[in-house]
């Protein structure tokens, strides 16, 4: 991706608005190819066979004046000359004839262009791509690309791209939509999608971003309810903040949004201009407001072309069922490293139960454990295996059953008609069966395993992807209601509603509500101790003049003073020890402050980030604040939920719940302070940065 | 794996001692197989079967009182009856007739028996398996399992195994050993090692580890220079604190080790009996020790396949060849999901040389970066990548090319003859091509994997797989010629030959060299200001009562104290305010010691992990060390430099090295008194358990 770094300007009135804004791209009435070619082997000439490949029910045009004709298309020899009703024209020119055809798009009237031309800002051509740019915004047609693959719609065959994958086939229709920044990775997850037979809702390959980009496929896809699982390819964001809304509206939808973000390298190095990028890189920027926002990450393509498999065979993930995996295995290590991966990949791995146990005992040898996963395959014939498959998954605890075989003791072809059945009763009961082998060399005939996921059992390599995968997939359920709640009910917007705008520095402090220690600065003793009987005791005393920069090195600091004897004569000492050791220095007075003890000191600090706009960092406050890099980082707005959550994962955290026997901090009276911070921040467009160190969250209540 | 907790006793002098303690296991002149079947599709008529197809050279008995001859061999009716000469002995009958057999072996003189049979400590029967151990204790004869799968050694044709892998092929002999405590997985390994032609020095499947543990073999590989890559699956060591001097000596002769560990979710739940095991799981302390040692983690089996596949390929990594990967890629995107993994990896990805970048320069359009990874394959002809790819392999910074193709763009049959070419002359200019797939699910076929394979080119299926197993390759080079040399010349024993052996717990402290503060209870002012002289202002005064919990509540903490007027003013005043707010406490006195500023406080800890032995924990200390959980481990004896580079490790690395303006502290001098603890932990058994914190590091120098 190579969008420019400016932000575009928001979209424009006659490019309509709400989540139908994109629906004549993806459902356009005809479609026109610009620049078309009648060779069907060269990449322009591809995209007309395709659409009469598979299907597009639309009239579909050429333009192209060197012909009348393309196969059956009518070809026209320019965009002025294309017959009404055209929505999509796919631009096949040259970087140097985009924009005059965009523009000629426009002027026809046409709502959506694909422009497939690199050469644009990826090859430095900033200019040219920018000029793209202010055609979209001027006219109202949007743009896709350019420098990408186009897109696909497998339910109404629209295939406005010159992908090579599609000269194989097109994948089935189906609930997961792919949004690549990439178009040669997109096309490979066709490929991955084609090989498995995962269907497919719609494919995007966004290229260089100079009008439409990747959020605006999410918001679109987050608005068609039949799409159940988003998967993206992220290499940058731009309008970043839309992310967080998006998200949120997904997941009262119930989609599932799973990113495999690349240039974690990069981002790791990038520090942003704030103190937030001093402490962290933007990487962890990017983490925070990931997690906030419920995304499921990938660390690869492999991952989340499983976890659409696992999506595709087994169907979304439902609260109501067993979430437990029960495993059959044929080694007691491999058993082990399954519980590993279930561990990290917070998939459960029930005991099983009484009756299963018993079951279990009635065909294993003595010596063998029943426990789960349960080591059985060497040690029964096929019939004791089945009987074993059978009952574990009876078990009220298991919603999925693991098989691990080894084509080392079995025959899979002996056993496919077995395993199909398997599948489809599991099917029936609202359960799943999932096989894997012990080795990734050893697989199934591609016959065999599309006949077994169409009989709805998952075929993974190995076990730690079946278990990945699966754990993925419930991870979509995380939050459950109340994130479904909260997403539905109250998605605050940007311009923070309840914080009042602030005009000076000093409103700001008063807005955002931050608890300052109160301090008074006092010239006579007198004023001293009234002001301590006001704030009360214990008090700190310290001296304040511009010419002492180490207070305590003069003895200009008096702490933990308990009561009216001990501020005195603190007073006292602390004026003599400065005239003998601070002779010169002019003395303003002395501050009382209450002493504050107990507490845990906190960092907050608002930031902008380059990609997603006001976000919020917590964590380990005080003078260790960058050496211990306890942080979290939040995108704004953030809720009371996500601030609290953010809390409860520093690993300063036991600190706040009382660790050491201490008393319980006040973690609610913490969370609105960081609340009406952040929203005060996110309201605020003059202020660019906010670092509160330390906040002192004391014991609760009251703190 | 199902050993005994309990350690068993050291080898008796009649097994025979140092490196080739196993060669006759290895290299036995005979070998008998008890219980042998003429049935070679059963499981106790394949050993015969395989040993007869793969060459053994030497005379192979049969005992079984059945038979008279099985095959081409003479059949005894008992072991007692057997031929002199015979070194090994496996025995394939059921438990309930092993130890007889073990027993019989051992009058026989046989020096080595392995016993397949299932049933003893892993299925409760921990007496008979104690049984067998008792024999080999008593006997000398050692023996291989039992619950294993045995043993091969392709360069002699000894299979000494019922490995259902065997059926199909028994791989090349080469350089990769691998132990297994699982004979499944084990098993698995085979027949990937068959599936991609990798060479295999030995595999021993180590089962029930009765008598012989997997640290036995890693010694006697260690011991043979012709392995140069050990590949583990672990699931429990026994004896582990051999582990860390074995490792090092394998690091002296050049070889690697590679571990797959599993048990990380029970090892992380498990909490040893110590404090160290409540600060952090035994996972923890695995993980550390296996960084001392220099172990090759890995994640999954595919991980250890793709090494070895790594090592087959391309041999072991060489210093004097340059590191850095050069990618040839058709994706940008992929480029930087390459990046993300070169950097997690630690593998180098260098910009290309000024000659390189105008090579590419020449054949690229103008609008092409020729940055690495470099985008080219859908912009240039075959022979202009091919011109590419020689301008990447010239570099002097690039050791390995790594192309990525796709069959959406690529014909790999086409392709191959020129790839293999590539390959040979990369290899005879000392360096390596790597290959591999824009998607995982596009593949070349066998017998053209095959061919490459063996010109050299290292093919994987996925671009994060190669760069993950060159990382590692190249890992076992880390730390260079000084951790030759530490493995070398200085491989500390456990005795701790400089540590005085201590009696008391004072001699311990003493011994141990812990610098305390020093500190003097006084019972008048006149005392406290002499001692305040001699150890140096400013000091710090506490009370000392046994009636008084919480000190500074009743005023009996006082801080900083500069000299000889504030702390006789303090001691005047914590009198007046103790008889006031405690007046019933019985006062022992007030402590002076000299106030430590400026200092990082440690916690430094000393536990048996029952696994490693003698350990060392070192983390942040004081009041927050277990909150902070900043902590790493080291099993014992550790080097000063081991100790120096846990201590870089921890988070609060920044503060001993002056952040924040500070002085920088005297980590030498840290380190110095870390070594003599651990010396002393390991060397006095009636220690069982040290705790130091906090240790206070003070600025350089005499810290």
């Amino acid at each position: 991706m190579n969008h420019d770094a400016q932000p575009r300007a928001a979209a424009t009135p006659a490019a309509g608005g709400g989540a139908g804004m994109l629906q004549r791209l993806f459902e356009p009435r005809a479609i026109a190819v610009i620049g078309a070619s009648p060779d069907a082997s060269k990449l322009p000439g591809r995209p007309l066979a395709y659409l009469r490949r598979f299907g597009f029910a639309g009239p579909v045009y050429a333009v192209n004046p060197k012909h009348q004709r393309i196969g059956d298309s009518p070809c026209y020899p320019s965009i002025e000359a294309l017959p009404d009703g055209v929505d999509l024209a796919l631009i096949m020119l040259p970087a140097a004839a985009v924009g005059d055809a965009l523009a000629a798009c426009a002027a026809r009237g046409i709502g959506f262009a694909i422009a497939v031309a690199g050469g644009f800002a990826e090859a430095g051509a900033r200019e040219a791509q920018l000029a793209l740019t202010q055609i979209c915004v001027r006219t109202g047609t949007r743009l896709l690309g350019p420098n990408c693959v186009g897109l696909i719609r497998p339910a109404n065959g629209v295939t406005a791209t010159f992908s090579t994958e599609l000269r194989r086939r097109m994948p089935r229709p189906g609930r997961v939509a792919l949004v690549t920044q990439s178009g040669a990775l997109g096309n490979s997850l066709l490929q991955s999608f084609n090989d498995l037979d995962i269907g497919l809702a719609a494919w995007v390959s966004t290229g260089n971003e100079a009008d439409l980009g990747l959020l605006d496929f999410v918001e679109h896809f987050v608005g068609d309810e039949s799409v159940r699982l988003i998967g993206l390819f992220v290499e940058g964001l731009k309008e970043g903040e839309r992310l967080l809304p998006l998200a949120r509206r997904a997941r009262a939808n119930g989609q599932a949004i799973a990113v495999l973000r690349a240039g974690r390298s990069q981002l790791g190095r990038a520090a942003s201009v704030s103190h937030t990028g001093k402490l962290a890189g933007a990487w962890q920027v990017w983490r925070g407001a990931a997690a906030q926002a419920g995304l499921i990450e990938l660390a690869c393509l492999d991952d989340l072309v499983d976890l659409a498999l696992a999506y595709e065979t087994f169907g979304e993930p439902r609260a109501d069922r067993a979430a437990g995996l029960g495993v059959l295995t044929i080694s007691g290590g491999l058993g082990v490293l399954i519980s590993d991966a279930c561990a990290e990949h917070g998939l459960a791995l029930p005991e099983f139960s009484a009756t299963t146990q018993a079951a279990l005992r009635a065909i294993l040898p003595s010596q063998m454990a029943v426990s789960n996963p349960v080591d059985t395959a060497l040690f029964t014939d096929e019939q004791g295996y089945a009987t074993c498959a059978d009952a574990v998954l009876a078990d009220d605890g298991i919603g999925t059953l693991l098989l691990v075989l080894t084509s080392l003791a079995h025959d899979y072809e002996a056993l496919a008609p077995w395993l199909e059945a398997l599948g489809r009763s599991a099917c029936a009961r609202g359960k799943h069966v999932a096989l894997t082998f012990l080795s990734s060399a050893d697989q199934l005939r591609p016959e065999t395993r599309a006949r077994l996921l169409a009989a709805g059992v998952l075929v993974l390599p190995t076990a730690e992807r079946v278990v990945a995968a699966l754990g993925r997939r419930r991870a979509t359920l995380k939050g459950g209601p109340s994130a479904r709640e909260e997403g539905g009910r109250r998605v605050p917007d940007a311009e923070g509603r309840d914080a009042p705008v602030a005009r000076t520095p000093a409103q700001f402090i008063a807005a955002a509500g931050l608890p300052l220690v109160p301090q008074s600065v006092c010239s006579d003793a007198r004023a001293a101790v009234a002001f301590a009987a006001e704030v009360g005791y214990p008090v700190v005393l310290k001296v304040v003049s511009p010419d002492i920069a180490h207070k305590t090195e003069v003895g200009g600091v008096a702490l933990d003073l308990g009561d009216r004897g001990e501020l005195l004569a603190a007073w006292r000492q602390m004026h003599a020890t400065l005239a003998e050791r601070a002779p010169q220095a002019r003395i303003e007075g002395l501050s009382v402050q209450p002493q504050v003890r107990d507490g845990v000191e906190l960092i907050v600090g608002g930031a902008i980030d380059p990609e997603l706009g006001r976000t919020l960092m917590i964590g380990a406050g005080g003078t260790w604040a960058e050496v211990l890099e306890d942080l979290r980082f939040l995108a704004l707005p953030a809720s009371r939920a996500e601030i609290g959550a953010a809390l409860g994962q520093l690993r300063i955290a036991p600190l706040l719940d009382g660790a050491r026997g201490r008393a319980r901090m006040d973690v609610e009276a913490a969370i609105g302070v960081i609340e009406r911070l952040g929203a005060c921040f996110a309201a605020t467009e003059w202020v660019t940065e906010v670092d509160v160190n330390p906040l002192i969250v004391r014991p609760a209540p009251g703190g």
